[in-house]
């Protein structure tokens, strides 16, 4: 299976160029810095793989419009590219979706369709033949995985001697293309995924060295919705080849990272975007960086996090 | 009275270095960006002033310490610039503080003396005497408008053809500083400043071409807790000079924008710096830039707004 390469990534920030915001590292305490992809249009890192597959897909073929089935924000990422390219979206999403995802997709001028979980892909698929459109998947693609890798070029330029990195972790796609980034400029740096306990299904995959599948409606435990996907056997090759390990968070330390981000960082981030400072308080290390990877949380959730 | 020049500014620039964080403009809508001062190290704009200031002090000067007196943002500015450079601080504050300001400040290492809000310039004057420290002004200083001023070379670098900037009003050094430097570059994009409108007197002193002084007990009724001071000769000149005009917005609105900035930019901006945000949504306009002066707002306060 041919791995995304540094050369895939350096091709992603051309494509991309002005569409994602050239986040800066936010020092946060001694060791650590915060990459806050929270801050992308769309509130979070996902515009930068979507935004890629859009630009490489040729003209005639992205003019007939794209689908995309997703937890949220990749929904949303999908359908604020192709606003940018002028073409139509169809965005399919869990019937468990966050409203304030759904109503931030249908602004960006993306037709919604909810589903129950189960059936997304599949609804998808017959999307794709019913319309002659393209199916731009969440993570399982090159082309997504190199414009998340974007984020690893960017935080080696702003922190040469950066220690390590920590990615959230679901379906793989962001630290796909971080890890293939990082190690190929800064071979030292160790990369570790972070997920929640209740949806470590990576974790354990990667100390068995093969993928192991957990249920569904396990990987849904955790308030973390945007982490209850599982890795592809694509995504899994690059984190076998690229990744150091990978750690789990309790749902209260997750819970406890968003109230800190909130009143120490001044960002509002989601709780899948917070597992990796919750890794950060729980075992700090030097020169540190933590990817935050989007900040669209009901705020009645949000709320219940600020002082925790 | 001589006013501050863009070569002033450029020289800021080099001076603050990597101390400040330079910030993005982030898409808000499509008239708006924003530039989030909220994300600098100490949560406000108020480093690159406070930085510079000391930057530009004779070594041996600047070793015998510094002292500010500051309703809170200035504080930490001083307080964590002073240990940028590893000199002493001690920082006087109104017993009115936020406690959340006190804590942080502190948490810089600098000493924190609580006075009644009308004796903390008396108070910094005793200090400086007795001390043989350096008093830190919070605006009304050439070398602290400066520092400020970046923000405008930085606003103009990023959105060339930016038509308003919208601009926090309190003492008047923000507005001093980003109006001299956008002024500079781009003659033809207006700068309009925005205050409480219950510590509207700027904006009234503005219009009637003379400083009307406002009694402190009116100015602080506001909210916004850093808009409660009042320009000094030397901010104002810079006002009369550089500044289009200086509007008002109410309680009302500051909140809302408060509870807009979070859910649809994912920060956390404190009343203070709401207030330009507030200005745009009462009355939109294009190629618009909306300065975020801070985000250090108590929990409890910030939550009021959250849903608003």
């Amino acid at each position: 299976m041919g791995l995304v390469t540094i050369s895939d990534i350096r091709a992603a920030t051309e494509s991309i160029g002005n569409a994602a915001v050239r986040t800066p590292l936010l020092r946060f305490d001694d060791g650590l810095w915060l990459k806050p992809e929270s801050l992308q249009p769309v509130g979070a890192f996902k515009i930068r793989g979507a935004y890629n597959a859009l630009a490489r897909l040729p003209e005639d073929v992205r003019a007939r419009g794209v689908v995309a089935y997703s937890s949220g924000n990749h929904a949303q990422a999908v359908a604020y590219a192709a606003k940018l390219f002028g073409v139509p979206a169809v965005i399919v999403v869990p019937d468990t979706t966050p409203r304030v995802k759904v109503v931030a997709t249908r602004s960006h001028g993306a037709e919604v369709i909810q589903v129950p979980m189960a059936s997304r892909e599949t609804r998808a698929a017959e999307l794709v033949v019913e319309r002659g459109a393209t199916l731009i998947p969440p993570f399982d693609h090159p082309d997504v995985i190199a414009g998340q890798g974007t984020i690893g070029l960017e935080v080696v330029a702003d922190l040469p001697d950066v220690a390590t990195v920590l990615v959230p972790v679901s379906g793989g796609g962001l630290i796909s293309g971080v890890a293939t980034a990082v190690k190929a400029l800064s071979p030292s740096t160790r990369v570790v995924g972070v997920e929640p306990e209740l949806a470590g299904d990576a974790a354990e995959s990667l100390r068995a060295g093969t993928l192991i599948r957990w249920p569904a409606e396990d990987r849904a435990r955790t308030v973390a919705d945007g982490l209850r996907a599982e890795p592809s056997e694509l995504t899994f090759e690059h984190m076998r080849a690229y990744v150091d390990d990978i750690v789990t968070v309790s749902e209260e330390e997750i819970g406890a990272a968003v109230g800190r981000l909130a009143r120490q960082a001044r960002l509002v981030v989601e709780p899948s975007g917070a597992v990796t400072v919750a890794a950060y308080l729980a075992r700090p290390s030097e020169r540190t960086v933590a990817v935050l990877s989007g900040g669209n949380v009901d705020p009645e959730v949000f709320a219940r996090y600020l002082s925790a």
